[in-house]
């Protein structure tokens, strides 16, 4: 392997097909996204992608079997509507500048083997959430924008930066003659946020005109809610025994004086 | 893309032309003159770089499209004059070395295509600066040399290094069989520096002869130094602070005794 | 060199070979179960690998001669069984990415040239060891897993990462229609572990169905086992040399107040 | 410049010819003792070496002239003897893994391409030198080991590496029926170091049979020695002073008291 490739487990007829794509990155939040829509439309494994710039190591599977690092794409046949679609998620991104410029491109020439006319790639951005994570939208095109905002998405900031496959693909895409919408949905990042992925699967259902049940990510969130908690709980501890600390120290001064 | 490529927006014919080139570097000096230059001649775009050695994120322009890191080029038909321009910036310098030297070669082998026999680099060098920027020249070839030196630029001393594209250009212009000369302005680096890039125009509109309006650098000027103002100010005033408390620190230590 | 290549140094005729890999890694418990096993066995050299990936050093051998690093191919008549072994060991892992794929594919492509059915790699499993280190079997085929276990090998928990060419070649094997078992010696990895080698030479045999004399690795194994003890000696010492010095400055400070 | 090339300025018609290489390294052995050679026989420049693997600036001439990092081949047409030499040295090494295997091949086929029999490369071996620093010898042949040895040269430890292109073009000379032979002076290795050049000189001059005046290194030498006498003051100077602080802050602390 001396470099990225797709290997298709079978030959599939889809129809005006769009690729969703979500690698791990901030938070989590298009691998979380990607994985409920693969399980909610039970969508199916047809193609994987390899590349030697994936980490050097392999994972062992259920059954001590073992396999490469690599992509997955899926589809799913939306027989009511108008667009099937094609989901892709992974273990990882490239861990070289060129490697990621690389696996963004075989993604988008797969789309355009698979007659994709637009992409959409989800991803994490990192803000001090509030109360519900907005989705902030970038797209290629000015028409799949408009949609993206009718559908509750924001405008993302003048000048900021999308990084690793989330932003190349739409960065390439032009190149291929392919539209791309970035959906990306807000998160502190540092901990798998299903709830950002939640907002940014709202968005994109709407976007679609797909009616999709999200209350399974409700039980992951909350069990997410309760980690950021403890670890919450955990730091103020820390800070409380810090005070305590101080607080000796200050005493044992006083005495020395 | 697996390598650096050009992809020209349209065919320009252009009149014995130069190449001046200002990619980000030390205090932005190169970037902000061929901003200026492109602001103020009205150049047009003709062509943009793009390269697997930039960075791999996208940037969000105005109303949330979305663009690859990449270089420019514009050009500008100097109608009285003898020689047209072409200007190159961009977002980025390369990643990796390989990368470096590979877009060097590229950007001269557009500059070959159009017929450039000079090919003018610009960037910052670092020193600490007293008072009015001084430009260092640096050159393939003594007769362009001298015409640099006769406009008021100063010979760069022996053995010190030019880093990066600027400097990369000039080593490899002569394979290509360019001229190339280097116009570097003095700043301390490390903050966007309007006042030597400044300079350096003063000394490239004398090499070319060019008549050109700077004052319109004189308010970027002003901002950046009411910034480096500003942060004198705060450091002082962390330096008295500093200074305060080890004072109090002094006193405990006497009521201790 | 532009890339790793292997060199042959003589033509041999195995019957159904078996190819086992160690190189360097945890505890250095591949190489030190290859090189036992070259050494009883008396297998004979009969390739090199060499690579622009390994380190950029050479080795001064005995007598001041001077070898690039590399790997090297061994093969064993088992003139009694039913398979011939071929054993490679080396200096050192690639040491970037794209050479770690590189290198375990032309392992591969070779072991594919030998008519090699089953690759079996070695390596360690760093964990606090207590008893008996045990081995961890991964594979790319349920079979040549329960072989495995039944020769004592016990199971990989379930998403573990195996690094390097030990367990990239699981990860390619199947592109090239390869079997391939991993065997990990329990180790804390940090020396080299003779005991977490013999661990896996015993799976090993029995997977095998060689009678091997393994008794030649417990001088190694004392050795070893002195040497962490020496170390664990020092580290006491330090901690107590610590203690007293802290006693030390308690007793200043009482004096000081 | 997608690779390392070699450019030659002129053809020439060489002897028997030996080349010898010394690019920087520790206390920069190598290419001090090629410059000696250099300058002691008049030789002249014939060929250049480029390579996208050094780093990425430019460097300065005298006279504001600017050129790439090069390393460069010199004749020198030894009349009376028997062979002629080549005498190569640089600017730098390479900057990564592939580029170190990539030039030294490169140099070994310049080598071949001029019908070389023997390279001899030059580097540093850091050790704690005491009096006249000893050459050490290590060989792709026992014939030139030996002849190495007669000329004063002893053998290299068992096991130590030879990092560099110094090492690496021994490691890859065998692949190209080449002789070669390393000779590496003992050094501190952190400042130039002509003592530890001129050692090898000694040996090296021995070796070819050439009576070579090495009392031009003397003032170098006195130089290299009066610097690190005064980094030694310096270095002194500073105990002195941390020593002084320590009990001023003794004599506080017992005031305290």
């Amino acid at each position: 392997m001396k470099e990225t490739f797709i290997k298709e487990l079978m030959k599939v007829e889809l129809k005006n097909p769009i690729m969703i794509e979500g690698l791990p990155g901030l938070g989590l939040v298009g691998k979380i996204a990607i994985r409920y829509l693969i399980k909610k439309l039970n969508a199916q494994k047809f193609a994987h992608l390899y590349s030697p710039h994936f980490p050097y190591f392999v994972l062992v599977n259920k059954k001590g079997s073992v396999r490469l690092l690599r992509g997955t794409f899926y589809f799913w046949k939306n027989d009511g509507g108008e667009s099937d679609l094609i989901l892709f998620t992974g273990d990882s991104q490239a861990q070289t500048i060129e490697g990621q410029y690389e696996i963004s491109n075989k993604i988008l020439d797969f789309a355009k083997q698979c007659n994709v006319k637009l992409v959409i790639t989800i991803g994490g951005y990192r803000v001090e959430v509030k109360d519900k994570p907005k989705v902030i939208a970038a797209a290629t095109n000015q028409n799949v924008l408009d949609r993206a905002l009718k559908a509750d998405a924001i405008i993302s900031p003048l000048g900021s930066p999308i990084v690793g496959t989330a932003g190349l693909i739409l960065g390439l895409a032009p190149f291929k003659k392919i539209d791309a919408l970035c959906l990306l949905g807000e998160t502190r990042g540092y901990l798998p946020d299903p709830k950002a992925a939640k907002s940014v699967l709202e968005v994109l259902s709407k976007f679609l005109g797909l009616s999709l049940d999200l209350s399974g990510l409700d039980e992951e969130i909350a069990k997410a809610e309760n980690m950021v908690a403890r670890l919450h709980k955990i730091e103020e501890k820390r800070a409380l025994q810090a005070e305590e600390m101080r607080r000796e120290e200050d005493k044992k001064i006083t005495y020395i004086s």
